[in-house]
């Protein structure tokens, strides 16, 4: 007979995932909280005050990364869990934020059961994942894995024309380097899916072992802006025609590849942009992603093998930026398999299409993640939802797997 | 042997059309002469004046349509020739300065040749033909010609705020409705053609023969924005890839019509734009010409036969206005025709794709319209050329009909 597992309290769980939601919550339900606005600020004293009730010591990192930590019986580098509590704009209640309160909920399920861990626990929020108010997205994860370099970060300015520095220095969580986090026994974030994958497939839990490669390019058809009556159409060098027509040879190129590629023309430009003259300028973004790099480097050479004309327009290409496939640690996602087989729920293996800190953490430590059900798919947006059931069962998940990890046999 | 014809001053023409463009002249040999600007009002002044030296009396109208006439020896309706000062913003040197000027250089000649004429002669510059400070286009020849409400198009705003009341207020040229153009023995327009076909066949005039009619739509394409990298391509409802599919359909349908039609996406708005989100909603402009308003429903069938749903998204097709073609009159075009056949010019017959004021002249008056060519098509813009010569044939082709048509047999 199975032995009975520790669980996590829904109940607190879900009260507070609306308490979080309550700093910035929206109108609508959703919730805005910008990296550092007081918002943000004010969602982190609660954090605080939160891990401090159940004896963690607070740091933070000179980039405002926020570590609360539970001591181990030994001195070895810690088990993190974390996410981000800053949304984006009229976001939703659960992007980010879901990962937090996981943390915080496994470490008040071991402190109800008077658990002390052998590895210290340390719940982490990570600083601007979002970019919506200081881009680039994943920025202080980013900076303290070498990605970024954090004098450029600094100048990073919101739309208002406050830098990330001056923000920083105003926030009062401006720490010391020294806190960064640095070695640690693995990374475990939770978080929402963000698509439509598990809802359709009725699954209740994705682990992620790994995030999609991914390309951005920018398209330019240049052509001649004649005026829309007096031309005919032999004579034109109609710049949208030209750009559909691109569009047709993409969409035929990458129609063939692999299924699981997803692509998208989500930006494009037309100028003048006037309905009695012929668009002489069309430019448009193609950005697709894929676990296997060889099918993104497929979708390099589709772009690459577009005509240098077409419909008498000049057709040029510039990479924008791309990621590389990151791949999780496959131990640490099959324990969490383990888990979750042994808990009873359902679950698919998959790869994430969203960029998420985790992908950062991953080069230094044991990363892996846990993805629960988004309805519709939708995030980013005030209806952004995850049943309260499916957040009970990924923590549990987490739970489980962070017993196994504190206390090695 | 062929009688020697009347010639025109050309070299006064050339300087005539350089002293304009010096309203509003811009740093590129363009021009900018917004409708009742100061700088229109200084053009306006000049040519006031210039008209005043050949013993021309001078009336406007209430929407300032100014008129400046040479007295007939009979009292009949007057033969009346012209077109507009206004420009668009860094718009040409000819563009319909050139059919003011051309009227103003056939009175110049009939004055230095001592030539009274029976009917009266009556140059016209019309008010706000670009519509480029003041919407609609073609307004104060609309209004005369009960196309427009005049009380509506007071109203109508610029980009500072102001109204085109109060600018015609403003403007010294607001004169009495009593002075409207009214009954008149013909309407003959120079203009510049604004399209490529002159010059590519190698002619120098055309015989206009009418406005094309036509016909403008919205198409609105909604899906849903969801995360350009979680949501598999089967589950997307991409607005931009069915924008795409629908202008796919909407060329093919288009392009099995008569050849001489010609269609544009002008305008093009893609929501929300954001390269990492899959656009929800596309719309786009379809302008379509043709002087045959068959071959014009034509192209309404293929909007409204166009699918209710494309790759999930819904179609939407609104018509937000359209034209009627214009027949000029036969009479009045066939006496140019004869002119230039005599002149030995070489020219063709043609509709015109553009708006001018002669189409709403044409309601109550018998009218017809010179073309003279466009180098490469251009127009509205500082580029904007045609050569002298080609100005000069197009006032002597006029000069000759004028003359005809003052002193008939």
């Amino acid at each position: 007979m199975q032995e009975q597992k520790l669980q996590i309290n829904t109940e607190r769980l879900k009260e507070t995932i609306e308490r979080f939601a309550d700093f910035g919550r929206t109108e609508n339900n959703g919730v805005t909280r910008l990296s550092l606005s007081k918002e943000d600020i004010a969602a982190r004293d609660y954090l605080v005050a939160c891990c401090k009730e159940l004896g963690m010591s607070i740091k933070v990192d000179d980039v405002a990364n926020l570590y609360a930590t539970m001591a181990g019986s030994e001195d070895q580098p810690p088990l993190v869990m974390g996410s981000h509590l800053d949304t984006v704009k009229k976001g939703g209640r659960f992007d980010g934020v879901l990962g937090v309160i996981a943390a915080l909920e496994v470490a008040r399920t071991l402190h109800d059961h008077h658990i002390q861990p052998k590895i210290p626990f340390t719940l982490v929020d990570f600083t601007n994942e979002e970019g919506a108010r200081f881009d680039p997205a994943m920025m202080c994860s980013g900076i303290i894995s070498g990605k970024f370099e954090k004098a450029q970060m600094l100048q990073s300015m919101d739309s208002q024309g406050t830098t990330f520095g001056e923000a920083l220095a105003a926030s009062g969580y401006a720490g010391d380097a020294a806190n960064r986090l640095q070695e640690a026994t693995a990374y475990l974030e939770m978080h929402i899916e963000q698509g439509p994958v598990l809802e359709s497939e009725a699954l209740s839990i994705g682990i992620v072992d790994g995030v999609d490669g991914m390309v951005n390019y920018e398209i330019e058809v240049t052509g001649s802006s004649d005026h829309a009556g007096t031309t005919p159409m032999p004579m034109r060098r109609d710049a949208l025609l030209a750009a559909t027509d691109a569009i047709v040879l993409i969409r035929k190129a990458l129609n063939e590849r692999d299924p699981a590629l997803v692509y998208t023309m989500g930006r494009m430009l037309v100028s003048p942009n006037i309905h009695t003259v012929i668009p002489n300028r069309v430019t448009f973004t193609l950005e697709a992603r894929h676990k296997d790099m060889d099918v993104v480097g497929q979708v390099v050479k589709a772009i690459q093998e577009l005509p240098e004309t077409l419909g008498g327009c000049i057709i040029k290409t510039r990479k924008l930026w791309g990621r590389k496939t990151v791949a999780f640690d496959q131990t640490l996602c099959s324990r969490l398999e383990k888990s979750v087989q042994e808990l009873g729920y359902s679950y698919k293996r998959m790869y994430s299409g969203a960029g998420h800190d985790a992908q950062y953490i991953a080069d230094g430590v044991p990363t892996a993640m846990i993805f629960v059900p988004s309805v519709a798919g939708k995030s980013h947006c005030e209806e952004e939802l995850t049943s309260y059931e499916d957040c009970a069962k990924g923590v549990n998940a987490a739970l489980d797997t962070v017993l196994s990890l504190l206390n090695p046999a």
